[in-house]
């Protein structure tokens, strides 16, 4: 994300944290000319992502403080590992920490996860990518989250791409009407994805055309397989439903292009991460 | 949290799911005038959150969409049970979906991990709490949801409460000095919670006095208890540190008023919620 | 757009033109409890477009005005032409007004400039599509009314879709090297597109594979017939570059699947409508 | 407008463009360390505006940037010249040129279409000026740029004059009545203007008095004439209603002191101004 | 103003007030379908303001709320008036109380204190009017006030009308190269204001031309009547500087058009006003 | 408060001030190049505050203004000193004037004002501090000039503690029922105040417990002085009611701890500052 962008968000965050307009306890106990030295460290292994968020933080807070990143988003942590420094205002540096650390111990714990599922499904042709199940508010740094933890991005919203699950093509009476009044409004840069949750489907939405990518959900594994077998490259395939830790490595090995895990973004645990101060 | 605060929320998170501004797929492919009735419903047990929140999402997409909630917030609830039928527009019900289930599954996934740690502590003194390890923007309706699971709330952020860690003890130049600068900032509608780490310091907080609350952080269970017998109702105390299912009920034996867990807030399995819709 | 998203420009548009607060022509002069009854009519003939959204302007300013649209947005006007009456407090109506006339007039100049170009290019396999070339802060409702007057839009930003143009090919190291670039970033769900000027560069891309879609750049009507034949429905191609409504149906002729023009929405001639009053 | 005006403004325009928060493409193609330089030069003959806001876009994307304008906002240009040269991150260059130039195409064809009027009743006492048919959103910027022709400004808004019409003298009950009311309700710093159509209103106006300004409207040049000879510098003069650059010198020679253009504003064709990249 | 105005000011009140986003002793003691009937009244004489206010304030916080005004804005009350009655949930009365009653005491405080000015200038011709020294973040909502207390505005801001202060004149080059600097820039719907402190500089004035107003700083009364008599009704006058209840009747007597009080907005005693709650 | 939050405050006010976007006094008259050098002084003695913020309201125009304080915010000043010298861009210390001034002189009257009152109940137990009678918009700025004059803060919101006046009494069912209410809904970092009107009633609440705070309402000296007595530090207490600089010793010699005073808030008198300019 933009600079831009990822600036308001963390702004926000900031001015949720101070309430009504201050941090009253650096303001009481902190000398206002007392200067620290802060390192964010890990206590755990994963892959770290916040971290141009953290240092955002920090300098909307003071924009004087010097920040230093020992790891660059993306990067492989080990517990143990220092990620930022920052150096200035003690009372600078404890206004912004906590806002610092929830951003990156979330978005750590997504990318982290992320590379879990990845490397699961290394040596097969699939890539893991996220869903629109997403935490308010949170979807744009989540997303990018997930690609730096190796994964891939799904549409960002519900402008952006077309998605047509098994109510719209009821709803429009069938995949046939359903494909071509996608089409007939669709940009030609924008792309059509249909579910399908059976062959038959499937077959219908092969023969009567005008999807770029078709998901596969629910279907147990030999079914998932055959359904590749009969897009045969015609379709990106897409496959989705109960996809855990345990069951990705053989969904992938049925030879579909992505694997779409909502839990990525819906259900994360936090990267335990502290920030050590000294003065 | 009043229904004003929650607007801005949802309706923030409306326009992030609609980023350019249109459901091209249900503009696409969902006759305008077609009425539906969906009805969201639970694949897990626990304690439902968000219900409110959905019914805003509902509302602000289309005033028009006939809203009737089946449980209400903080009712627990068991897989398969309805949570919240609509009635009216399929393009609204579409379009209003994923932002009323985004919120709803992951509060109540909130306060049903919230109702678990309860639960443990069923039969002790202790309340269980949340604290300032919260998701950006998001902070305001998760300790709602805290509420709703049974749990109790910490400060909201660094205006409404003093929380004096070691760090501002050390900064400050010990213990009474830290303390008597808080009480002299000090609002007398505002409370002061100091984190002591040892029986030494313990002892040292208690003989100075200004402190209403102690924060007992990461010990081990024989020096908590120690500590609770020490305060012996002088001040209110909280545990915080390495808090699990597992550990905490020994933790609340201690005598404890509060448990602290961080985890409530930033580690969160969302609870499955999906909307069937019929036409 | 969403009415959630259009409420948002209107709302922001009629507090610009109330300034520091207040309509002092109509405070000043029309009796508080004055109602009239206004008609929007149009003095050109043309494509409509901007009811919606004068209707949420008159709801944003009086939700007590009973309004009635005798014309859907994309219906297609002549001079005289009834669009709209509103009834009500007269005040009310006349604070609106502007704003409601603004919007409309703009957005219609917009509909029926490409009623224009679409009429001009009936017969041929070609659509006509906008760019990004809009004006700040109405690039959505430009966009939409781009679709009322039958023609289809282009990516939406710089998120929704990549567009690799010539800089960027340079840049990157050449057509290959883009391509994969591009592919390796690209969400499944995001279209890319490869802007070419030349034959040479267009067997380029279609040797190497990765695009969904091929902009012919300024080329001569031979060259992009000759290029529309060599891809020979591989790609989805795209004219743009110095297209009028005296060239567009050259342009279409040589089997171009869309035509892209950038005076859609950056140089717009307003439809006159005016808004007629009786009390 | 002063830049703290503009730069919400153009923050917006830029956002706008940024959708979900990523420009795709120059984060996928372009290396995250080549440095580019970049030259806005025009292809027509104009008067260019927009110059400090496209600085404005450049600095909000990136405040490294280094920017150099070739020309000042106001400036005669011819096809060719150079307007402003950037230099810095390829990346961010891309990121902001699309709104930079957005702002500025649109800005110097409302700068160059006023100067063509200007010159127009060059010798003549007229001056051109504005109206409130502006953009919604960009009626600052937009009277700005008029200005920046060598044009005047009207009202802002409906907030900082009173202009009284035809359906403001009926509704208060006539040319007395509406006068004595707006002079009654008016500050002593806001002006009063009357739009009249025929010379007996105009002789009403003139023998009430409480106007500043009389809005001379739809008159015929023998009829405006007379009214400009009977109001003989007693209230300042305005023409309005079917000015063209054709009709406009004859408009001007009546001796009327404003000559009102709604298509200044509301129908504007771009300048064409392109971005050339080196790197 | 426009309640499209009041409606974000309001709101954006009842936000500051929620701070964290809940009335927590409301939702704490109060029971959820309790209701109730609460009358605001005064404990004051004076003159009503606020009463639009408090009636948005009530509708934000519960739009079922049943809302009577008794008296409206700009009404005389007497200490023991009613002056709205609302009626509904207990809760929802409770938690809009405060801010309704912090517009109202205020903005009465102004209405009351203007009317007092106004009543001791009656039978003269001189006006009361403000200035630009109102609080921040109020400008709009106390300049209203100050016209239902029967005082007239003065300029909204820095955008709605030129007025030349001392140090204008000498930075521009003295009274004729400062009146010429303003025409020139002015537009025809703007009017000029020049502050003049001696007899000599407004001989400077009214030989130049140019200003609309005159400005009559800080004179003693045998001073400004003299201005008054050399202005002889050529431009409007301005009276300001060390106007009190007890300077303003002497002020009035020497003729001038307006009498300027920066204390009806910079230093205002509010009415007491009060909330009776029945259930 | 944290400078990020005043910033916001701050630039509100400034574009509220410049309404549509211009200063257009200056820009008119004053050249663009004219360097100047401006200071602000006090023609009052009393507790200088806004000076943090004066500097931000600079800077936010202008940031290359080189700005001086000379005075902090909280010093005690008397009339002549200077506070605050500000150089160069004289367009840019014009436009940034009024809104500097106008925060200033507003929260130096109310430092001014609580030092009065502080120093009138010198030598006694008491506290002075203020309510939630603010000024909509500027609570967070009010109450830190509270502060600045020696003041002790009340609750800030309705969020961050919980005040039980005479309604809530009544509408719980008394003062235990509405003790235990509080108490169960109650953070333990959130205390916990109740309106006591008689010293039945304040037996009551010492006898149920449960609350922090006791507010004695309206109460004569002597009944005061004997509601101190009883309470005998098992509480803290709060007079309020008819407080004025006469009773305010009086009422602080009850042996009370905290008084609250509205008026320092509600109705305050601007202390004169001006800004002094040479070039």
């Amino acid at each position: 994300m933009h600079a831009l962008a990822l600036e308001q968000i963390v702004k926000d965050a900031l001015l949720e944290d101070l309430g009504h307009g201050t941090d009253v306890t650096s303001e009481a106990v902190i000398p206002a000319d007392l200067n620290a030295q802060a390192v964010i460290n890990s206590r755990h292994d994963g892959v770290i992502a916040g971290v141009e968020i953290a240092k955002i933080a920090f300098r909307l807070v003071d924009p004087s403080l010097e920040i230093t990143a020992h790891k660059d988003d993306g990067d492989v942590i080990q517990a143990g590992n220092d990620i930022l420094s920052v150096k200035g205002s003690a009372r600078s540096i404890t206004t912004a920490e906590r806002v610092a650390l929830n951003f990156a111990s979330h978005l750590s714990g997504i990318a982290t996860q992320t590379a879990a599922y990845v490397t699961k499904v290394a040596g097969t042709h699939a890539k893991i990518c996220c869903t629109r199940k997403t935490l308010p508010g949170l979807r744009g740094v989540q997303k990018q989250a997930v690609l730096l933890g190796g994964g891939s991005n799904h549409r960002f919203g519900l402008d952006d791409a077309i998605l047509i699950k098994d109510n719209h093509i009821a709803m429009a009476g069938g995949v046939a009407a359903v494909l071509d009044a996608a089409r007939a409004r669709c940009s030609h840069m924008m792309k059509i994805e249909i579910e399908v949750d059976t062959l038959a489907q499937l077959e219908a939405v092969l023969s009567h055309g005008g999807a770029d990518v078709v998901l596969l959900d629910n279907m147990d594994i030999t079914t998932l397989s055959e359904a590749v077998r009969i897009v045969d490259g015609a379709l990106v395939t897409e496959a989705s439903g109960g996809v855990t830790l345990n069951s990705v490595e053989s969904i992938a090995k049925s030879g579909v292009d992505y694997i779409s895990v909502g839990a990525l973004t819906h259900s994360v645990t936090a990267i335990d991460l502290g920030l050590d101060i000294k003065f």
